[in-house]
């Protein structure tokens, strides 16, 4: 037992100068725990889009093809020339992928508090949790109540801290009503069900009819489509009706943003009693959280001047929250996980699946917003290649 | 002399529905002040490119021509029809121009502070100074030091204000060093002699040779050609070297905001120890202040997401500001009025002038960032029609 804690599998992702991405299933050894510390055994870890990035980057994925490497199979793909300049910061480092996942306490240091943690099952996200075990700060991990399994607590961090951080920075910001795009997605869902609770209203932009239906069901109030032919009157109507001003955008390319600002600002101005040149003085803010569409963001005049957009990412805004806002949030997260948080997986897979060419393929066929979790002490792993570090 | 203070001579823009523009001169009575309050008799006003846009709007400025009105000369052009919907808030409303000035304190309401200002030499910015008096509450001028003559004065507001409004921004906002564009401009020129004495670091970007020219008399340090073709190369060396990671942008429009914070992103990323694929966690911030480019912004991809682009407008900075803050502000444009904050005319006119098609025409063939100013008083208004109000 001591010493399959101290060894494990773990995927890795390779840029290499040979123009060539690998991603490899590696031995790690995982370190005795220090006093603040403990090890999880990771029993369940999502691919996420962040994920996929990380694993995949700008490799051409019609090159996908598996080779045997030196002590395992390895899944390789080649990168286009010139792609090469965006990952220059990690060509030749092998890269441990997985942002977050969950599974059972089995080590901690002497420290009160991590001795607490024995056993428990808790979520994680410091990175690296397509794998087998880590060891990480006590502090940094947040632990579920009784009763709650790793595949439930596997997307506890990303999604529904993202989903709190936006309504925390809505409230921060002092606006009193959010807008959301690609708001059928699993964030999405979670944000309608944290508004419905506390009260907030959610504007929410879909494209599709489908996803009309997805948020419908699940009883969101204002739901626009922006492929529809009314999509400027509808979005007006709405931001009147909730006094929306500030805007979530998951897309960050092309001319949604502006569309979204350009109508609060309209709103605004049909409240106004008087000319202003510059534009109302209602502060009007769109902030991007994800980059489906890489196309440049274009943010045309006539907006006035009382308009912001800039980037949300998790952790920068975690980096300026403090540690009793942090806290509440990790402890409704926990609370409900099973309900308000809950995240489902369009397949379960070992590690081993994760670098195979079918799996990979079948995933990217996928829809967006359906992904898979990683089971990385599935049975599916025990082949001869890998057994010897499952005893 | 009691009359004379009563009624005054102002300038009005009205967007005509007859998609005609009229530029014209009335006889506006002058109310008698209450308590707080003190009656200036306008002597200098400036028309700052913010005026020229309330003045014009979007008339077509080939078609201006001067026709006589029910009491006097009018200035008429031509407003494109499909440009209507620009100025559709303001339809048939006549806007008293004139965004600042200055004069002398003429009557006063009883309260102490008021009555302190009669005969000083104010500046004031409440809108409508290109006419001969305003009426305005005391709190809202900033009394000029002995000797300061209302010529001098002109100008106290819109540039010196936004130069250490921009300053104060990057405070406040935790940059050390900033960046600005246009920056041979009389604010830029204002902004470069307040970061000298204040020993801040600014990168100034210019697209002209003689620009530079202007900024390296000034004993400016850095100095960026954004036409030259190593001008991402300077820009890179310059961020590096200054640490600016605030940008304020009178242009735009195009990419050169996007240019400015890639750089920093740059600059970031080369001092990263370890690969992010979020990009650095350095806030990288763009304000547009101005709108000399009226075609979209556009922000590519690869800015990470700690980054943010938005307005910057003098009065809602002002809005968002203490008055403590204000009044240390004031004071230091009226201690440096004639010196760090010293504005300079291409030429003195009256407000008949104003309205002239010659003078107007002439005024359109200035080079960017020269100004008139109005004196509204002067001899020249002496004419026949306007005597009656000048008694």
């Amino acid at each position: 037992m001591e010493k399959a804690m101290t060894t494990g599998l773990q995927l890795f992702s390779t840029m290499g100068s040979n123009e060539t991405l690998k991603l490899s299933l590696d031995k790690i050894d995982i370190p005795a725990p220090k006093s603040e510390e403990i090890v999880i055994r990771i029993e369940a870890s999502p691919i996420n889009p962040t994920d996929l990035a990380s694993m995949f980057g700008p490799a051409d994925l019609t090159t996908l093809r598996n080779e045997q490497g030196e002590d395992s199979t390895e899944l390789l793909a080649d990168i286009p020339s010139k792609l090469m300049r965006m990952v220059k910061s990690r060509i030749d480092s092998p890269l441990a992928t997985g942002s977050e996942g969950a599974g059972v306490v089995i080590e901690a240091g002497d420290s009160p508090e991590a001795q607490a943690l024995i056993g428990k099952v808790v979520s994680v996200a410091t990175g690296g949790h397509h794998g087998q075990y880590c060891c990480v700060d006590y502090s940094l991990v947040n632990p579920m109540p009784e009763g709650i399994t790793p595949e439930q607590a596997a997307s506890a961090f990303v999604n529904p801290m993202t989903a709190l951080g936006l309504v925390e920075t809505m409230h921060r910001e002092g606006h009193k009503a959010l807008v959301n795009t690609a708001a059928a997605s699993n964030l999405g869902i979670m944000l309608n069900r944290i508004c419905q609770a506390d009260s907030i209203d959610i504007v929410n932009i879909v494209r599709k009819p489908e996803q009309e239906e997805i948020l419908k069901e699940i009883g969101a109030q204002y739901i626009v489509n922006s492929s529809s032919e009314t999509f400027r009157k509808d979005l007006f109507k709405a931001l009147a009706e909730t006094g929306a001003t500030i805007a979530f955008d998951a897309i960050g390319g092309g001319k949604l943003g502006y569309e979204i600002l350009a109508c609060m600002e309209q709103v605004a101005a049909s409240q106004m009693t008087s000319y202003n040149h510059y534009g109302s003085s209602v502060k009007k803010q769109l902030y991007t959280y994800g980059r489906l569409d890489l196309r440049p963001t274009v943010i045309n005049a006539g907006l006035g001047f009382a308009w912001n957009v800039g980037g949300w990412l998790l952790f920068n805004f975690l980096a300026d929250t403090d540690s009793e806002t942090i806290q509440r949030m990790y402890k409704r997260v926990a609370d409900e996980i099973t309900t308000t948080f809950a995240s489902h997986y369009a397949k379960k897979i070992s590690l081993e699946d994760a670098i195979s060419v079918n799996v990979v393929a079948e995933y990217g066929r996928m829809a967006t917003g359906e992904k898979y979790l990683i089971l990385p002490h599935s049975q599916k792993i025990r082949s001869s290649q890998v057994q010897n570090c499952l005893k």
